[in-house]
């Protein structure tokens, strides 16, 4: 007997009748000599219903209120699926945040979790009712509810998932599970069996949306076995089937031996570059560019910075594309002050990144990169590696084409 | 400084526009150096909405999630309202029945109050906060969420005012207050400036609905001052004013010595009269009807048995008109048993009654009813009296004629 968490989200919950599909396909799950804990999050549509209304009422982003108000969005999901469950004979309970509990840190609207109890969870569970936990939501030391911010409900059931020691964490989706590239640029993109934590991170941080950064950081904590699935499948499904199906997320040790040089590739159209010109090259430049971003709290992603030879430098980075008038605007005294030749920022630009965990042990995929976009044309403005991604930084209209000879010359249509 | 507990409900919240004027009007009180404690029910047509999607899931009426999903309704609104105070400077924090704590007794769908632990609302009043509870629910010893019924709110009010020994009660409705009867039957019904809880429990027996009857109840058990006032005045009508408008509910010691005969008259066509004719008068025979219509869940109001002269007996009763085909089927085979001759329902009746602490101190009230409805060749079918209430039942045709009457013969035009 496994004890398995379920996280059902959004459209899969977006109307009564998608809430009974869950239940149908939860019941499977317990009717197979499963113990079921689930995880929902607002039916879709609601969240967005709720803030507007607050919108209605204050400008205020963040609001003890706020998090009042948006928390019970999950409250009425659990309760549904749970009378959905009795409905087939599977009796369940409903909890809230503050009933399991889940202790969160008391920043609304964007709380962490500091730890969970599970103790009523497991009691419900050997009383023999399937747990219907709400996502997105803990409470604080001063027992008032808090929030994680949108799409935290991932990061819930992971958490749960964690404090339970559950076999499995499962993240029900309106995707299959992880490909090698999107399949909506590379048609003949592969499915995933498995991906490392590690990858799963440098997949997301390139704009994979398949999952909530947070919960694979959590999942990858607390060694958390995390599964991405499919929850457009039919509720009747055969069980042994469901239960392979979609990408599993695991330790690099869990693989076979031998290691795929690369697993995937992500990008993200998302994305613009700065460039301060004709900086004179000493200590400290990097900083005082640097700073005045993160005072505006405004994120910076990729940084590149090349030595000159006539005593300046250039200094690049990318930012968020909607953050891109703000940057220019708060680095224009800032350049005049570093005496810099000029100030340019580029918002038509894009990221590319291979993601493998076989790239540590194997030479030469940096240079396969790149003469596999030169033959294709492709200029490279920009490259930044870690262990186990090389990103380059290309034209927005080369993205596809790069995408798609990469997902070849890496032969990852062969998965 | 008065401390001031106000309810307001449905309509009154059922929209962020309706949300801001009720937070102007809680912020005038609080301007006019008051300490006030909100309560709120759902916006107007959530809850219907959140019952909606519940009866599409399950057949079920009574269930521990019914209440999970109900009572996130109250929570909304009491966030919003929560947060339109602040937007006019006012500081302000929202509590749910578990954070206040209110205690039930774990009666799903209709729980009861056990007790109000006051400390953190008062706590909140003392940090100069408002602090908005949500009616309508509360928690029991297992930490589920349970609610108290439609139109519970009245009640959550009523109670939190008792555990904050506040100076007033305050129930925001959609009427002016309580009057002599309907003003919709009898044009120059009079507003009642006072009215004694004994009085207002005799009227919503009756079917006047101002109130709802058991917050009537905890008031009078609570010594609780409570007020019912109109939430339709503009939210900028002078403090002093306001203060004074509806309809105060007191102690009969609190009113002038001199007592009204008659305070109001109050009528209710929902009903229907069963009669068992022709039972053999002998003991155990009331019960032997009753018996069965209470294991069915049905409620009876005015019982009348006359004794018989040829040794049987005609039993009869009121009950919902809805509950009436329920009841004949009920009783058919008891009354073939019990050997009666007839068994007849009747669903074209109605209660009118008159109410008044000073019938108690008045003889001849009665008779000049009896005379008036008759001096209208109104036919009386079922007479019930108590210490401060006089019912008849009449042919529903026959209310607003006989509400009239009565209005007029007891001079409540000139109240």
């Amino acid at each position: 007997m496994a004890l398995i968490v379920q996280k059902f989200g959004g459209t899969s919950v977006g109307s009564t009748s998608h809430i009974k599909n869950v239940a149908k396909r939860v019941s499977k799950w317990v009717k197979g000599d499963n113990q079921i804990v689930v995880v929902v999050s607002a039916m879709a549509g609601e969240t967005n219903r709720l803030f507007n209304m607050i919108s209605d009422i204050t400008d205020s982003q963040i609001d003890r209120e706020i998090d009042a108000v948006a928390a019970t969005g999950e409250q009425v999901t659990a309760g549904l699926l749970s009378l959905a469950l009795k409905q087939l004979g599977i009796p369940s309970q409903s909890f809230t945040g503050w009933q399991v509990p889940i202790m969160t840190d008391g920043a609304y609207t964007k709380a962490r979790i500091k730890n969970i109890c599970g103790e009523n969870i497991l009691s419900s569970l050997s009383d023999g009712y399937v747990p219907i936990v709400t996502g997105f939501q803990g409470m604080d030391d001063a027992k008032s509810t808090n929030t994680l911010g949108r799409g935290g409900s991932d990061t819930s059931a992971v958490a749960i998932a964690a404090s339970l020691s559950a076999d499995e964490c499962q993240i029900y989706t309106d995707v299959d599970g992880v490909y090698t590239t999107d399949p909506r640029v590379v048609s003949n993109a592969c499915l995933l069996k498995t991906i490392t934590f590690e990858e799963m991170l440098e997949m997301a941080s390139l704009g994979s949306k398949v999952l909530q950064l947070r919960s694979v950081e959590f999942a990858g904590k607390y060694h958390v076995k995390l599964r991405v699935l499919s929850s457009l499948t039919s509720p009747d499904c055969p069980l042994e089937e469901e239960a392979k199906s979609g990408t599993l997320i695991t330790y690099e040790d869990d693989n076979t031996m031998e290691q795929a040089e690369v697993s995937g590739i992500a990008f993200n159209k998302d994305e613009a570059k700065v460039t301060v010109m004709g900086v004179p090259d000493k200590p400290g430049i990097a900083f005082s560019i640097l700073d005045p971003i993160a005072a505006a709290n405004i994120e910076v992603d990729v940084i590149v910075q090349n030595i000159g030879k006539d005593g300046t430098t250039d200094f690049s980075f990318t930012v968020a594309r909607k953050d891109l008038t703000k940057t220019l605007d708060t680095l224009r005294p800032v350049a005049k002050h570093i005496k810099a030749r000029d100030l340019i920022g580029d918002d038509d630009i894009c990221k590319v990144g291979l993601v493998g965990v076989g790239m540590r042990s194997h030479v030469g995929i940096a240079s396969k990169m790149f003469k596999a976009l030169s033959d294709e044309n492709i200029n490279i403005q920009m490259i930044s590696t870690s262990e186990i991604k090389i990103t380059v930084v290309i034209h927005e209209n080369s993205m596809e084409a790069a995408t798609k000879i990469l997902h070849k010359a890496f032969e990852l249509d062969k998965k």
